[in-house]
């Protein structure tokens, strides 16, 4: 297909796509004259997941280009190319200490690399909660290790068996989009919990 | 104690103490002279109050003005001043379809206010996975109302039963400062139910 039957299919603006091209974000098609190309099919899939990376999930451009470099350069083992790719989307970190992030992971026995971006996630938000001077009651903490880690668990229970792109796109894309719909979720359920507990007007 | 004593025993600046003064965020001390006031223990608390809201918990001026009103003038019923102050921190949402949430909350049983912000923020969320063309594993979206009601059933059964300001600080920082590192956390259960599916190697 043509530059303009690409746009078409995907619903992207013939601007936006040949900004992505020029960005390398979207492979060349395949040039049948000096200025015209031809698009296939593969196209049409990186061009959406260019557009929900950058879209919907608010990835930087920097970050979508260490996500598809994942998808484009798989390793022979799905588990560091899906590392590699989850990195690329992980929010920055302050150095803060380890070790209570550490412990609680202690405390619900994974087994993650200790020096890895996610495990520098936790130490940050505990240590935003230790600056507040917000204790978390112990019984929560509990709740929160189980919560996640039976949520975490369906998820990768779910993760596609077929191309390392189709596996990335899911864990990426799961990852953060899915991410607001937790919080909102969690929100809703106080608003249910309380209710209960503090016998609000029912709705 | 005067301002200087009250700016050290929050570590807060005396020009911050001035400014969250004349934001009215803190009330004013007890005039002893015509330059001098007088601040207690009260304000102290309040003090750590709006820093844990304007700093870890990055709310705006706004936002934690609502939260100020609802701790000032509760509501004799808990269930409405928790609702009030949670409110006035719920993200901005744009006005998606709302039946895919409706739907959702239905699915786990949830008694809420249909026409309430968090609902909005659901649908939000499903209208992002929608736009992006994620679709959700059913055992996936099994999984998020079980994880998230476990969490908020522990968190609203451990509310505080002091006074109105207590419950509303434990609410609102709670919700806040624990969505960080909730995401974290789901960030390092992939990795390790990803090892186990995997095969990756141990750390």
């Amino acid at each position: 297909m043509r530059i303009s039957e690409l746009a078409r299919a995907t619903d992207v603006p013939v601007a936006t796509v040949k900004y992505y091209l020029r960005e390398g974000l979207v492979p060349p098609g395949r040039l049948t004259s000096s200025t015209q190309a031809q698009y296939d099919d593969e196209h049409v899939a990186r061009l959406r997941l260019v557009r929900a990376l950058l879209g919907p999930a608010r990835l930087t451009i920097a970050q979508v280009r260490g996500v598809l470099a994942a998808v484009d350069e798989p390793e022979p083992d799905l588990f560091v190319t899906l590392g590699r790719a989850q990195h690329a989307t992980a929010p920055a970190t302050e150095a803060a200490d380890p070790s209570p992030a550490l412990a609680l992971i202690a405390r619900a026995g994974w087994d993650v690399d200790p020096a890895g971006p996610e495990v520098a996630q936790v130490a940050d938000a505990l240590a935003a909660l230790d600056a507040a001077g917000f204790a978390m009651p112990g019984a929560n903490v509990d709740a929160y290790l189980e919560g996640v880690g039976r949520i975490a668990a369906s998820e990768i229970d779910n993760l596609p068996e077929g191309s390392a792109a189709e596996a990335v796109r899911y864990a990426v894309l799961g990852t953060i989009l899915i991410e607001p719909l937790l919080l909102a979720l969690r929100r809703v359920a106080h608003q249910h919990a309380a209710r209960r507990r503090l016998g609000g007007p029912s709705s």
